[in-house]
């Protein structure tokens, strides 16, 4: 235990694995659980039944992830909600936000200042920039970048799945460039790029590339103007 | 622990904070979390590993709420399922029903008689009314009415905020009148109202206000007949 | 503790009810709850903060279920994420992947080898084939049937309630015949059927029937070509 902050303000039922690193005035919930390897920084809030530093497990028709010799790290001044779940081999920068009952996977890495919403999902090998925002019950797949400054609205659905499910071959999700905005329910197909400070509006259907600094809406998008 | 009546039966490794208040024959599950000034009435039931009574956290980012000196209120007769997530400055009246791995934020008055769905949410600032149904993961935004006997599809979105993000300015939910109906996976903009007895389709994007006792359906919404 | 095989590895704080079976070489993370009856196969491994074997809550606008007096059963080699909860009267097959915070309602049956996504949802009285992928925040209504080798993409919405909440009448899902694949966020209305092996494009919104071997996509939803 002697890698844990004297400070620290620890909850009840708390379970606190080997090899775990906790910084100075951080506070800890009731009932969470920190695995094996997990680094907690400086000022970090985390809330009541949270689980971090998940290793993935695998069946036979998921796939194996990469080697995950690292743990996850929570960077400084950061909070987690009540009831959220975390996977090893992940970085969650300074000062970012996560809102309860989400869930990260492994090999993620979200930038300073970012927003992760109530029950949004961000799944694998994903990497989110600074100052984004992803909204609740947004879904993030996998294989997916979003830069700096983006903004996800509540209820966006993403794909990296072309062929739903026919493996093998190569999974890749959207890539969303600096500044652009995903409208309330919007779905984004397997692979597209959103363009810098484009706009797509709520419940829409994008199939193909947007270009930079245009608005898009329907089904299937289409240029507005 | 006076606060707390002699009928109630607790589950294992609960952690009652100071200043709850727990009425008659309440049944409360394990490793549930009772905040700080809390009240539970008579004959409620709550599930396990709920946490009950969260105090807002707030990022720089993010709006900051007003100033919440009340707890949680749980009144009587009320089911709260598992795995839960209820603010502080809320009230849930009689006779309500919460759905496992809901989330229900600060300022919220939810009337009696209604539903929450399994891992729905509801954001602050909202009112629901009496005999209200909010299906499975629906997601009810921030600043939003809905009048008494509205039923919320399954998967329903909705949002608050016009700009994306593009701070400040005033966010506003949608609202919708007495026994309108919302399709499942539907999308509503910000601020939009949807007239009394109202029925909007499954899939629908409402992006302008709907008239009293009309269907409409599409992308975007139209009248049907 | 007699049913109980020596060979499991319990976390910390955990609960585990009369009546509980747990067969040889069992994982079960901390802070997890079995209630009452509940039987875990061979090899199986259980996340943190569960809750399984949920006797179903009711209150007077929600379907009784029908008697119930089995416990949930967890057959051999199946894995259970984090924070999940599953209800009495269900039977999750061998080998099967359900992931963290999924929800499985009561009288569910799912088939070996199928795979219940991050955060998605099954509900009561619902059928899952072998070999079945339902993705990260899918929602499967109740009184569905979902044949083998069937795919739902993320966030896919169902419902199985024609009139939304106008009660007393038949409530009926989807039937999703062999091989059939859905897109993400696409949404099925009460009662349709979709044909084998066909396939449903994103956010598209199936009103009718869909016949075997086809692809449809759009608002309502269109045959391509």
């Amino acid at each position: 235990m002697s890698n844990i902050h004297e400070s620290v303000q620890m909850g009840r039922n708390t379970v606190i694995e080997r090899g775990v690193v906790i910084g100075k005035n951080v506070v800890i919930g009731h009932n969470t659980v920190l695995l094996e390897g997990t680094y907690i920084g400086d000022n970090v809030s985390i809330g009541s039944n949270c689980v971090l530093g998940i290793k993935p497990g695998v069946n036979k028709r998921m796939r194996k992830t990469n080697q995950l010799d690292q743990g996850l790290v929570v960077e400084s001044d950061t909070h987690v909600g009540h009831l959220v779940s975390i996977y090893a081999g992940t970085t969650i920068g300074e000062g970012v936000f996560i809102g309860d009952q989400a869930s990260i996977r492994e090999n993620v890495c979200i930038g300073e200042g970012s927003v992760v919403g109530r029950a949004a999902i961000v799944e694998l090998n994903t990497n989110i920039g600074k100052s984004c925002t992803i909204q609740t019950l947004a879904y993030v797949t996998g294989d997916t970048t979003l830069e700096d400054d983006v903004f996800i609205g509540p209820c966006v659905s993403m794909s990296n799945d072309k062929y739903m499910g026919a493996q093998p071959y190569l999974l890749k999700g959207p890539t969303i460039k600096k500044g652009a905005k995903i409208g309330n329910n919007a779905s984004l197909l397997p692979g597209i790029t959103i363009g810098t400070n484009s706009i797509v509006g709520a419940g829409t259907v994008v199939t193909k590339d947007i270009e930079d600094n245009v608005t898009v809406a329907g089904v299937p998008a289409k240029k507005l103007n």
